[in-house]
């Protein structure tokens, strides 16, 4: 199932996605992604037996908002693919290098990634795989960790790397409002089977920048929970954006940093297409 | 106020705190000190105008709980006071250096830290002066930045130090379960007018350990507000944890580590006192 949040005649609601339709939960039934997984699996799969009696419009009718709002954590993993390690000349990790995003950073399909140059001139994108968790995971084996997988979504991981590198830690320059481009949707984990066999790739105003597969990751999405859960518990909700393949724009000779009016075109395997825009604002 | 989340008889509620007496807040009213927060000042007002209507029972038959349990943010800041670079030898920062305690890690006064010691054997203490926010703050000035501080805590921020420096980033090694001990409560921004001049200090089983003034602060919590909400929306309920004086263990010749049953006590002038317990878990 794809569920997305949208917004219709200015109402935001809850949806299913199937082809060009959206089927719309009522409003008494839930509002918001978080709380639906809140509720648990069963009724997850309630939800889309009772399908067929929502209210359904066309796709191309309702705006797309980020499907998380407001996450108790994100959490980042840094160099998590063997490609990107290869492009920066740094060796594989020998475990999880894990970061902070502040969740006031998230946006959705369609909204603009803004920023200030009297603060940043090296803002960049990173295309990642989002995980969902969708129960609460304490010190999980590598071996029931997807079971604890609410469903997945795309993470543009915007980062400005002036402050990344100068601050060194990358808490800030990951977390400016607008740098947490999340969606189109989330899709539930039982149409992606294997999180390690997805394509996944950046368009930056219709060039090819990052086109690479999930095979390259360091750390599968179950090693990835397996360790997060050893240190602190995974709540439901929670998201993890595991990381981003080689191309990014600051490893570039000469480097690429995004400029105002530029378009992001992110795609991944079996989720969608995840499209944002570019806006200095001063 | 003093402003704090209780327990009694089995019930979770929020109350006024007046030397050894608790107001009780009736459930209807709030349950929730970020409830509070965002309905704004007028409302705190109330709430204290009609305290003499609420239940009042003796502080000792209340169980203390951490005055927030969610915020969306807890900001760090490293290397804040002079005589913390001083004890490492390293100059003061040119600007805040920025990092995350994810809020899964919060527990409240007489809680017990604990941690597992094949993940971390160099468990450390931080007393910190806790800002919490009030009212949402994007670019705001030095000089109005107190006006968006609803009131003050005490943070400890728990740190495992073999993980922090093997990391590099900080965010996992200050966000383990049980790593943010906070409280005893929240007093309003009113009953501290100057945040720059408050006594702050740890004992260690007893053992004076930290014991420095906000006066040592390399950034002011209006400065640090202020360059915060430079790059992201600072909202209410959000946490800052200011940063810690000198005397930590790690660089005490020799260093001190956090052990089995240790007991902390830090104290901050004109909040309180933040008792917790040591316990390794396995």
């Amino acid at each position: 199932m794809k569920i997305a949040v949208v917004e219709y005649q200015s109402s935001v609601q809850v949806g299913i996605v199937e082809e060009s339709q959206v089927f719309l939960l009522p409003q008494d039934i839930s509002s918001s992604i978080e709380a639906i997984i809140h509720k648990g699996d069963r009724f997850v799969e309630n939800i889309l037996e009772r399908k067929s009696t929502y209210e359904s419009v066309s796709l191309s009718q309702v705006r797309l908002k980020a499907p998380l709002q407001n996450p108790e954590k994100i959490i980042g993993i840094g160099l998590n693919y063997k490609d990107h390690c290869r492009e920066q000349n740094v060796p594989v990790p020998e475990y999880p290098l894990v970061f902070a995003k502040f969740s006031s950073s998230i946006i959705g399909n369609g909204d603009a990634i803004c920023w200030n140059t009297e603060l940043t001139r090296q803002v960049d994108f990173e295309v990642e795989l989002g995980v969902i968790i969708g129960k609460k995971a304490r010190n999980v084996s590598t071996q029931e960790a997807l079971e604890y997988v609410f469903g997945y979504t795309i993470i543009n991981d915007v980062s400005a790397r002036d402050l990344q590198f100068r601050d060194r830690q990358w808490v800030r320059a990951k977390s400016l409002d607008t740098f947490c481009p999340m969606g189109p949707w989330i899709v539930t984990a039982d149409e992606i089977p294997d999180p390690q066999a997805l394509h996944l790739s950046t368009e930056l105003n219709g060039v090819k920048m990052q086109n690479s597969s999930t095979a390259e990751m360091v750390f599968s999405v179950a090693e990835l929970i397996s360790f997060l859960s050893q240190a602190f518990t995974l709540q439901p909700g929670d998201i993890i954006a595991t990381g981003t393949p080689d191309g990014v724009g600051v490893f570039r000779k000469p480097p690429v940093f995004l400029q105002n009016g530029d378009s992001l075109r992110m795609e991944i395997e079996k989720i969608g297409v995840l499209e944002n825009t570019c806006k200095i604002i001063r």
